[in-house]
């Protein structure tokens, strides 16, 4: 079983993802066992204070060093840890590749950042592994620690049922993009599906699926690799 | 105001992020008007049925068209839309320009799809926008979907304070990456922030900070030009 921790300034906003889907089943399946940890419980001060305004000025406050190191130290003295991720745009670019390699940890802390920013000292002490959802800014890293814990989670064994098929989804294998799905009414308002996939001949249709996805992994490249 | 109107399978995963977090401040300060839309609601079927097998084989189920037919032509009926936007993992990478570009709109749809995936018609007849969140496997578009209507309502006048300063964040003009942050204790745990941020002095100060962002911002570009 994999146990994950998450940090976060706003636990609340975790609670209906981590309800409804793949995350929750993992942990029903006996599969994940994950903690949420707010960090005003780690704060010191009595009013619970967890950020407070940035040295050398400018807009905006930053998160305290405290609630974290105190959080990240008593959860490393009970276990061992194999990572500790921080969701930050300074970090490395979220892709399969980490999702699959994380997906393999025993413990791993997740921590949602909070733009701007969380003091630097915690990601010198604690960081093993700093990540980036994309290049767009967001209000916090609490979205972002969604998405990779469930690329994550749903890659442990046993958590998808075979017919979900995690295998030859778009991506597992590499940026290839498949080719488009159909499902009945076969006409629908005059649009139909592509005669092939109704006609039955198997190989015909695996042929058709990868000329398809040839096509669109081309032009799939094509659009992200402009500068805009 | 910006309307947005949200069509998804689980609706219920949505509604802790838009309680908490800037799209529900948006929601109270007047500049968002939001809708979600269960795909249920719009099924032809008595049992509620949205999905179904794939034309052609394989592994998984596909959305049926008729939900979104339904909902989407109902919502266009009723007001024109700038752009109907399906999370896809075909479709472009997510960056600030594309939520720069969405934030200037005044209606949009927003579809959450599965995967696997939406019948292929609904996005030939509607999709304006395909966008894909990065290159990794998730289980549903939920997810982001949140992420493009965090990074889009943000940018609306009028939804961040001041002091929240959405403009000299990272990313927001190009690919820069911001100077460290701290904040208060100066020393913690032996670990003391730079001095120079102590100073008082604003040109030191500014100095080091446009240094370390020259510096972060190569190390960025270093980690994320790297294959994988």
């Amino acid at each position: 079983m994999m146990r994950i921790d998450i940090l976060t300034a706003v636990p609340d906003l975790l609670k209906s993802p981590l309800q409804t889907s793949i995350i929750k089943r993992a942990q029903d399946k006996g599969k994940l066992s994950l903690f949420i940890h707010n960090l005003r419980d780690y704060a010191y001060n009595k009013h619970k204070q967890i950020d407070d305004r940035p040295f050398g000025g400018g807009p905006g406050m930053v998160l305290k060093p405290e609630p974290f190191f105190e959080c990240i130290e008593s959860l490393q003295s009970e276990r061992s840890y194999d990572h500790v991720v921080f969701t930050t745009p300074k970090g490395k670019i979220f892709n399969q590749k980490i999702a699959n390699d994380l997906s393999l940890s025993k413990n791993i802390i997740v921590i949602a950042g909070h733009y701007k920013e969380i003091d630097d000292r915690v990601r010198q002490k604690f960081a093993t592994y700093e990540i980036s959802i994309g290049n767009f800014v967001l209000t916090g890293g609490e979205l972002p620690a969604l998405i990779i814990v469930d690329a994550l989670v749903r890659l442990l064994p046993g958590v998808l049922n075979d017919s979900e098929a995690a295998l030859d989804d778009s991506f597992q294998d590499g940026e290839i993009v498949e080719a488009p799905y159909f499902t009945r009414p076969a006409e629908y308002r005059g649009m139909k599906v592509p005669e092939v996939l109704l006609s039955g001949n198997e190989k015909e249709i695996n042929k058709w699926k990868e000329e398809q996805s040839k096509i669109l992994t081309e032009k799939w490249r094509k659009i992200n690799s402009a500068q805009d």
